[in-house]
């Protein structure tokens, strides 16, 4: 793409954000398909919170709200799909009894690692099409991007 | 990273897996900070919801719960939400006068364009600190990253 003649700045500018459009817009129809093998009645916000609280749970109603930037009322509804399925559980809170954590059910965390496993060797599969050193290319570059990307967030005021 | 010492490849694997998830989580995060951008009471669903009536639309109501992968109830509150603060129209559709469209109002559209070009400054401001060699080559493994899964969900069945 690049050899043999001058890089136009805002050519390529325009190349990283419309391909990082499309690894997006792939990545939201992933996780739809990844919702539906989890169980039929479910969209892809519902793989994520499952997904969010397999990493990062147990998690209270309203830290889901704002880690997944989602209002109040999608949430509420996709907790209530995932626990009356048995995949999502409700426990009180170890560290205030008032409260309500939710944690995925041992079901609902076996099916999250079946359909990553399946995810990933989907994934390895497409980039064993290529050269190991491209691979790791992208990733340093990505990574790159990415801690650009928060020290702008940390450095600067909201916009 | 990379100089001197042979690539690990599965380790190449988990480093690109887990920058793009980084990639996607703060891009869910932006989509939220857009969505307050655009109106205090908006979510980041409904801001990839008025994005995509502005670049794909008019469409139905049921073709956006299909390219956007989240379910009917939330996509109407969604819409509702926007047809109420002025930034959705809804129209006959010209092809079926008993059905819907759903196009950006003239102010929708007007605040998305403001939106997308505050956020295209803050992007090539964070592209800048870069050589351009670096951002064309980040273009181009991602676009033949793009490409590969491309190729893979059209070369298979469901899985």
């Amino acid at each position: 793409m690049t050899a043999g003649r001058p890089i136009d700045t805002h050519e390529a500018y325009v190349a990283v954000e419309r391909e990082i459009g499309l690894l997006l817009r792939r990545s939201r129809a992933m996780s739809t398909r990844l919702a539906r093998e989890l169980h039929p009645e479910l969209d892809g916000a519902a793989y994520g919170l499952l997904a969010l609280l397999a990493d990062a749970g147990p998690l209270r109603a309203t830290d889901l709200v704002v880690r997944l930037g989602l209002d109040k009322s999608t949430v509420s509804r996709q907790v209530s799909s995932l626990v009356e399925l048995g995949l999502v559980s409700r426990e009180a809170d170890p560290t205030d009894g008032r409260a309500q954590v939710l944690t995925p059910s041992p079901e609902g965390a076996a099916r999250l690692t079946r359909i990553r496993e399946a995810r990933r060797e989907r994934w390895e599969e497409d980039l064993s099409h290529w050269p190991v050193e491209d691979v790791a290319r992208l990733g340093d570059l990505l990574g790159r991007f990415n801690r650009l990307g928060e020290a702008q967030v940390r450095g600067t005021a909201a916009p």
